[in-house]
């Protein structure tokens, strides 16, 4: 794990029990790490992103979507390495052609917005991509597979802001009572407060995908506790 | 409202333009100011739970778990003033007879036990009721036509202790992403701390009725943060 990972992700996996290996929080550190102890140990190399097994098995976030709302107009989806936008874009497109996918990222990490923009897979520096605190989207590139999906199936891709993130977990954890981590509240920031950057519908469906976040964030974010006084109303 | 209320639901009553009185925390006073303020202004009185119609209302919640899980067979309710377990258990004993309904509250405020071995609606003082962390159970005492439903539906009661709440508030946040307040926690706490006490089954429903916690509690329930030596595993 990149070492800046938030305690609370190591934590989870220490809980089930696994050994962790820090490594530099830069995309290629971690593969060569995870390489090498595949073949040292025979490990099964599970990747992140650019898989077909992993976008066809997040493919079903998009199954259930459809399920769940056949309705569906505009879906939007946080965009890391791009493997849950190319599953859900792929499967949301086969059921329902008519549907809008827009890919939502990080304005300090938006390497998908330029790849997008550039015709190929663009990349940022991993101190560029570290600013945010959306850590699940710091990955500095999209793999090749899910950028093949992007060109295919999604519309577009926005950005949004440091402010935006946190005023959205706000809200996620204060009126729906669901503790998103940062990456997990991109799409809901999209809806909030893009919404005039959008394509147009009824249905709108984005995507909480990750609810990992230290508490110490979570607390910040949520608003300091009031006073005696009463008067601070967070 | 009591001037014990978290100052978070104190803030979202007035974010939804509320004017809030502040009164002792007593059944009995809430109850004479809300009556004198609806004299006085011509208000309309919503009971919170001695009242038929709000129990009706409450019921829905019994007809969606049966809708959902026709196959249920324990459902955990939280009790304060009963409304909720009055209406849940009246639907789901009329839709599915063989389910049983247990109701939940702290053991700080235990007079929902103590009236259904009592034979009779048992009152706590409001010093006993108020050490609870759960504020939204700190009702004295159930209401008479609550008690009548809880007589004629109502499987048990049992009791959760202040940490099992807490503990059960942390493992909703951190493995099903919900924000519990403490009253809500508590169906929960009684099912992960006191299976043994339940009766059989195989498919049990917790109702997880509150999600107004004040930052400064949910911190504290959550853990502690990591200290930079990434030791203190929260």
């Amino acid at each position: 794990m990149p070492h800046t990972t938030p305690g609370v992700k190591v934590d989870a996996c220490i809980a089930l029990g696994a050994e962790v290996v820090y490594v530099e929080p830069t995309s290629r550190a971690r593969a060569e790490t995870a390489g090498k102890l595949a073949a040292a140990h025979g490990f099964t190399l599970v990747p992140p992103y650019d898989d077909a097994r992993i976008i066809a098995g997040q493919g079903t976030v998009g199954l259930e979507i459809v399920q769940d709302r056949p309705d569906v107009d505009v879906v939007l989806v946080p965009v890391g390495g791009g493997g849950l936008i190319s599953g859900v874009s792929a499967a949301v497109r086969a059921l329902r052609p008519e549907a809008r996918i827009v890919g939502v990222e990080p304005e300090l990490a938006a390497d998908a917005r330029d790849s997008m923009a550039a015709g190929r897979p663009v990349e940022w520096a991993a101190e560029e991509t570290g600013r945010t605190v959306a850590d699940a989207l710091r990955v500095q590139r999209v793999g090749d597979l899910p950028y093949a999906h992007m060109r295919a199936h999604v519309d577009g891709v926005i950005t949004v802001t440091e402010d935006e993130i946190r005023q959205a977990m706000r809200r996620l954890a204060r009126e729906t009572r669901l503790v998103a981590e940062p990456g997990g509240a991109v799409a809901t920031a999209a809806f909030l407060y893009h919404r005039a950057e959008l394509p147009e519908g009824r249905t709108f469906v984005s995507i909480l995908s990750g609810g990992n976040v230290d508490p110490a964030l979570f607390l910040d974010v949520l608003g300091p506790p009031r006073g005696e006084d009463g008067q601070d109303r967070g």
